[in-house]
């Protein structure tokens, strides 16, 4: 468990919540500030109870659906897995070979359809947007877990979430965030989520990938841009994945790639209490030999996604 | 729920009926009327159940084998949706893809195999008759969920059950059938479960995709044929798809698409209390303006299929 | 059930197994004979609970992870059976289509992850040693399912306690293994098993497809080979695939294939008591006729492997 616990309070003092029974969730910009500490103190409480073995089957003998139109393991099973520890069952697919979706049938219908076999939605979909339109359509909730370059605000949960559970606190932190800036869609929902905290932030990048001006015009904390590897003052380094297919040069993408791959060499002049995170997959960026330093909270990281999804669905289907 | 409650009495008097504890359901063929009509009172029961959250678990500790050797996200997710709700659970897969089949194991064998691992077996395949070869071979049930071009009962059941809520009878009324008569394997067994009921039928459709003659000798309702496109005086109208690859003149398809395609100048007659049905999913054959008119019944027809499954399967685990 | 009870203070006297609690099953070269007696004690159990209906859900609130890198449906259908059927629920997939393999992550980052949201894990990998590097990855009891050509120990389980249910014992057996038992994996393991028992083997094959030095150099048992379909003193027949791409003439396959396959000619003479096994799938190497007649066990030996995995199961989460 993290340094400090979260206000229990949030638990009962639900007046006034964006976030609650019956309630999508398709951005994190549809929450406040106080909507992240509800569902963090719930988080912790579910950290807690699998912990210890001692889960409540609050959610026996409701069906969530989860329909993954596109790959994603660590969020798929995880929002399974927190699904079925609530006592829940799961329907769905992984991938669109073997679904309606291949015979032409919109969106839309498919979810009118899945709205009345299940009690609450997962949703997965390469097309931005795609997840509101489902909302919409569903009279159940519905959790984006992704719509394309858009949104994942249960990504953006647990990775607010980590931070929160270490340092015990947000405000006041370093959060650098390092690799592709420029496409990253998780960089750019915790930059802007961070906007419900005072902390200050440090843009590590390659020019070509740098935070966009539409993200930078939107931040309310104040932020550093720098090309330098350099993680002096950082309290979180938050890394991410360059992918070889944003370059135009394959020599340039090799160059660019080696120079943000974090290894125990960049972490030398590291604050001690500095934790390194990634949203996985990795690929190379994060060299293995860090797995083995006290930075290390990528794997952590991961395991607090089952945390949140199940705090995020308990709250959604019963408030 | 339906205008009318079915007999309830129907749960209690299951002397003489063909379809009970430990039954196969292979074909609509193999139940009468009697069948039809227990059915769908235990369906009904299912209805209010889940819309009322009170479900009783009533096949807690089974295993539920879902075998899906072809796409069908609708059948599938219906069909483990209601073993869910009953408080079964699930193995299976959908597609071939990883299964012992893409090794050359015959159907019979995989058969043997999920028998003993499995309570109840779901059986989608693409082949006529796999059904019932399925059924031969396994000790216990087998509900066919669509074998080829031949028979899927628990889709015409629930086409049946949809109309008989919403009339509070099948007696008396008119039912167009729409579309794709020739190869429609929907509209075939819809039309020969109807024998059981005193109906009229209407087939609308293009000359080259009429309904066939070793379907129309067995029909014991009076029916009519036309190509035009005219409700007036149907109370239900079923509409299929017509696919593209039926016609060898794509011009040809174009033309007959749009003629039978429904839209609001399409039902601008229809008396108000017609209701328009089909076995989704839909590509363009019904305009999406009609899912705002009162006409609209092919999304709760689709969630009528949990309901009608969870009373198959309780009926051939529990009698 | 069988010909005689297994002892059933296996199931007290655990003191000084090497099976337990918390244990990773990665090959049977990891048990002792006692170990397997204690399985074979606590798989019998399960048999009888299972087909009578009474299967305690002692791993209720659980969750397991079932992770097929490559296809298997009868040891991935019979293991997720196996969980549900003690109550816990299963996360997983079959196949890497739509996973964060596709993207380039290391089996050692996929089961960290793993790990972190089930409470045991399943694996069947195409690579040799991907179980026991997940073994040592992950905290929570792994159970191999097949690591390439290497070990599929809960097969060989299942083998054995087939052979020991009908027979009442091991010891004093002849074992005949018939077909490829040079790449065969199964008949690999299950000869060096039986290293644990005082039984006869006999190896029957074509000369290009014999048992390899490295398995017979490990043999505590005596054995013969022949090329001779003779079952003449035989208990027990374990058949498997020839596999076409083992051969670069297809001529030559053809011909050992037909030799090699059993049909009621070839059990002529053996004993009213021999039984004929086989790992399943099977494609023409036992006639179909072979279903009909007492020898066969090859269906009761799959269905083994649902109670054999329960038992595993039970033992790496409870003792």
């Amino acid at each position: 468990m993290g340094k400090a616990f979260f206000n229990q309070t949030g638990l009962n003092v639900r007046v006034g919540l964006l976030f609650g029974k019956g309630s999508d969730l398709i951005s994190v910009r549809d929450l406040e500030k106080k909507d992240f500490e509800a569902l963090f103190a719930r988080t912790q409480k579910f950290e807690k109870a699998v912990k210890t073995g001692k889960v409540r089957k609050i959610l026996d003998g409701k069906v969530v659906a989860s329909l993954f139109f596109e790959p994603s393991t660590r969020t798929r099973l995880s929002s399974e897995a927190a699904a079925n520890r609530l006592g829940a069952k799961v329907i769905g697919f992984s991938g669109t070979e073997g679904t309606s979706v291949k015979k032409g049938e919109t969106l839309a219908d498919t979810i009118e359809m899945v709205d009345k076999y299940a009690d609450a939605i997962f949703i997965r979909h390469p097309l931005d947007g795609s997840a509101r339109l489902a909302a919409k359509t569903a009279k159940h909730p519905v959790i984006n877990c992704g719509d394309g370059a858009n949104q994942h605000p249960t990504q953006t949960l647990l990775d607010l979430y980590t931070i929160r559970k270490e340092f015990g606190k947000i405000d006041g932190l370093e959060v650098a965030m390092v690799g592709d800036l420029k496409y990253g869609r998780t960089v750019h929902s915790l930059a802007l989520a961070l906007n419900n905290y005072k902390a200050k932030l440090r843009f590590i990048s390659h020019s070509s990938l740098a935070m966009p001006d539409y993200v930078k015009n939107e931040l309310a904390n104040p932020f550093t841009e720098t090309p330098r590897l350099d993680f002096r003052g950082c309290d979180v380094v938050y890394v991410t994945r360059i992918q070889r297919e944003r370059f135009t040069d394959p020599m340039e993408y090799e160059r660019v790639k080696d120079v943000y791959r974090i290894d125990s060499a960049a972490l030398a002049d590291a604050k001690k209490s500095m934790i390194v995170m990634h949203p996985l997959p990795r690929v190379s960026e994060i060299a293995p030999e860090v797995d083995y330093t006290p930075h290390a909270r990528y794997f952590q990281q991961a395991g607090n996604g089952l945390f949140v999804r199940m705090a995020v669905l308990e709250t959604a289907l019963t408030g």
